[in-house]
Order: structure tokens, then sequence, then C-alpha cells
């Protein structure tokens, strides 16, 4: 029965207090807390994190130590101090150099997602996205406020990209897609995906289709369009002509749209797939 | 190095999405999901939950199978169709009419503290609470948020006494405070811990201290005033004069005030505190 030994109780106050470990790295990842540490040449303590982000002491000290906890910081005591460094989590995932670094992700889960699942309950009340809510624009148009400002415009699109760097390849050599010459990444975004597929079939090319705001930052933050193997399309999935392909993929896009949208879109695809229909839905 | 098999990668994931598991359980708890299933003569699927609780179809289904996944209820298929119920965890700790019931202090840690964290790297940045950013309130006035209506000042007051159910006798019974005939539980609230505290030492008598506000709600909604051994006083302990006690307790209470104010009370107990200062600070 009840007892703060419990292991019933101890879950319940993990679940209760996951939202804490959740901003803890999130608020670490938006202060640039493990891109100093990563750039700093040793640890550093609380005192010299302050004066190089401009943070306050009792806050910096509370998070650096909570950090640690979490493994998302070493830490060292010398001469009665305090220094922290990067852990391999956070300088491989967290810190803005590494190739693998997950940090858009991070910072929009921070500032759209979690604002919305404050919502939760009237979701389900409703079934319905919040929004409206969370953001104050229609349930159908959550694309206005995750593009809300340029800033959250490019923190998404490259975020969307960097499950990719971990993922992409094991996600596509799952299947053996080497008979398809002509591919169409749809919603595809920056390309990394694109990239990771024409990295592992030498043969193919890729066409990435998303909408121009889109397509313009790939375009203008993505500068190397491999040997004209990989190529932007921009348009509306919905309503404008899409590009002739082999094989289409929608990787984590149709878990955005209702039945009805996703089955226009399929069939639309189905029309303009050549020769057989190939489609890859990862949602 | 970065793979989705990867330990480090695998708690990277864990972390960022900790808001959703607490807000899964918050939202079942708001919902009554868990109530429900406890007055059931027998498991429910989901049409039933959705025709007692009157919310989504696809809503409700996708949350009872999260709560299934997260151990939050048990699920029995029969005749291809999901039947739900309680797990131990749940009936124990979730449902309303347990004893140990933790339910208003999830619902005011999903209403109020899961809005404040959403502004922890502001927090960190200024060095304060964020009380301003998610109610509008000065960061002094946190009460007026907490309290910014009577049913939330209802379950503040409530919250904060369900943990005494669980932890409050473990607590109590880590010193021997037999030899304090007369204790004082400064903003003891509905009186959980000065209960425990009078069971667990039968020669004492227990004041709980705390604002008119809370006072009243305590006597309003507590109607035991176990025969004379426990009473209540109402006042501001950083301005009334406070009751005479041979030990004052402070629990959970010295984290919501600066070093200066708690240092200011602690010295207004020293002064009162007779014969000796004894005061047990549980933060």
């Amino acid at each position: 029965m009840a007892s703060p030994q419990d292991h019933a109780y101890h879950l319940l106050n993990e679940y209760s207090n996951g939202f804490m470990v959740s901003q803890v790295l999130f608020a670490a990842c938006e202060l640039g807390v493990f891109d100093l540490l990563a750039e700093a040449p040793e640890p550093l303590d609380s005192a010299a994190v302050v004066a190089r982000l401009g943070t306050s002491s009792h806050g910096t000290e509370l998070l650096l130590d909570t950090c640690a906890s979490l493994k998302l910081l070493k830490v060292e005591v010398r001469g009665g101090k305090a220094f922290y460094q990067n852990t391999e989590l956070s300088s491989t995932y967290l810190s803005r150099g590494s190739p693998v670094s997950q940090r858009n992700m991070l910072l929009y889960t921070a500032r759209t997602t979690y604002r919305c699942w404050g919502h939760l309950a009237e979701a389900v009340r409703e079934g319905k996205n919040q929004y409206l809510q969370a953001f104050g624009v229609p349930s159908e148009e959550l694309f206005s406020a995750i593009y809300r400002s340029e800033g959250e415009r490019l923190r998404f699109t490259r975020g969307l990209q960097e499950v990719w760097s971990v993922c992409g390849r094991s996600v596509l050599a799952a299947f053996d897609l080497s008979q398809f010459p002509l591919i169409c990444d749809l919603g595809g975004g920056g390309g990394a995906l694109a990239r990771e597929c024409v990295s592992l079939y030498p043969a193919c090319k890729v066409t990435v289709f998303d909408t121009p705001q889109v397509v313009r930052l790939a375009k203008e933050h993505c500068s190397l369009l491999e040997e004209g193997r990989l190529g932007f399309c921009e348009g509306d999935f919905f309503k404008d002509p899409l590009p002739e392909a082999d094989l289409y993929i929608l990787a984590r896009i149709l878990h955005d749209w209702t039945d009805d949208k996703c089955s226009g879109l399929l069939q639309r695809i189905r029309r303009t797939c050549k020769p057989a229909e190939h489609v890859v839905a990862l949602t």
C-alpha cells in the first residue's frame, strides 16, 4: 500500500515531474550552456558561465547542478569549487556545432509543442489540436503558428532535418530502394533525408517538394546540391502538380492532416506515380 | 557515436518527451478517467468512457492507450475490443475516492506549475520566478496567481495536504518529537501533517497557523478537530503574533520566500519559541 518507498508512488512522481526534466534540458539549450562548454578550452565554474551568458548567479547554479544530476553535464570539484563540462550526450546531441545536434528541434519543442500540450485535456475533450488556445490561430492553420516568425520558421525547418542526421540512414536502409531511379520527397524540408538517400543509393536522383518559403530557406541555408542529383521544387502538395517520380516519400507528413486531406493527397500521388505506385509513408 | 540505438540518444528523447508523459497523466486526472474507472463495476471500453465523460472518440482512444502504455491503466482485449481498468497505481493515487489520492496536487501542478516552467530559461536569466509572464502578477505576489479562483485555492490547499497522507508519518517519525507538548505548524494548511502528528505523538497538541482564507477553508472542509488536540489560528506569519509553542514546524514553506524574508521569519520564531528554540524546517 501507499508509502514513500512504494514503486508506484515513485513512478507517479517521475511522471508528474517529467515536464521539469524537459524544461531543464530546453532551458540549458536555449541559454547556450552546452555551446559555451563545447567551445571552452577547459571545464568552467558557475561564475564563468554566469559571466559569459549574462544569466543570474543563483538560477545558473541551480540549472548547472540539475543538468549534472541528469547526466547532461559532468561536474568535478576542485578547491571547493564545482567545474562543469559537457558529457558525451550533450557534446554529441546538444551543442550547436555537432553534426548530429538536435538543438533546433528541442527549441521548437520548447517554444511550440510544450505550449500546445498544456491544453491536452481540452484537446481530448474536443478531439482537435489546441493551436487556438496556445497561439490564437484556428486549428487548421497550425503552420501559421509554427511559422510565426522568420526565426521560428528557420528553427522548425532545421529541427525537422536534425532527426535524419541520426536516424535517416537506418530508415532508408530498412527498404531496398535501389530499384527507384527518380525519387520525390514530399514535404522534405531542407533535404536532409534526400541527402542521406542520394548517399546511400548512388544511382538515384531526389527532388524535394515543399512550400515556397521552406524551399527558399533550404536553398539559402544548404549550399551543396549534390552534383545535380538533388533538386528542390516548390508548391502546395494538395493543389499544385507533383514532380514525376518512381517513388514518393512522405516522412513525418501525414500526421499533420485529417484523414480526408491525407486520402486526397495519396490519391493525387497515385495518379502521378510512374510506372507503378510506390509511396513510402513514414509518419 | 550517434545512432538511433545509442543509449544517450534514447535518454535525450526520454527527457525531451517528459512533458508529454506529465500531460497524459494530468489530462486523464482532469477528465476524470481514473474516477470513472474506479466507480465502474467492470472494465469499460473506449465508447463507454466517451459516453460518460463527453470527450471526443479519437482523443479518448489515444489517451486510454497511452495511459495503458504508461501503466496508468490495464487493458484487456475481448472480442476484438479493448477494455480498460485502473492499475494499482491509479486506483491508489489517482482516483478521487482513495484516502491517499494525489489528484488535487497533480491538477494544481498541471494548471499552475507547468505554465510557469514554460518560462524556465527566462527564470534562470533573471533569477526570479515567472508568475508575471505566466499569470500577469508580480513575482512577489505569486499567491494571487495560485489563489486566482476559489476552485484553484481549494485545489492548492487540498493538494498540499495530499503528500502527507503518503509521507507525513515517515517524516514525523524520523525525529523523536515526544518531548514537545505544544507544537505549531506554520503554514500548515488544512492540517494533514498536524493530524499525523497528534496521531503519532499521543501527548501533544498542535496548532495550525495559516492565512485567514486557508484557515476558513480548512475549518469548512475538515470537520474533525481531534478532541481539542488540533486547533487553527489565522494570521500572517511575517507580521502577526505567532502562537506559543515548544516546537515550530515549517513544512514546505521556506522555499516560497527570499532569504531575507526567511531570515526574518526564523528570527520571529526564535523570539517566541519556549523554552528553547526548536524549529523543524522541511523544505
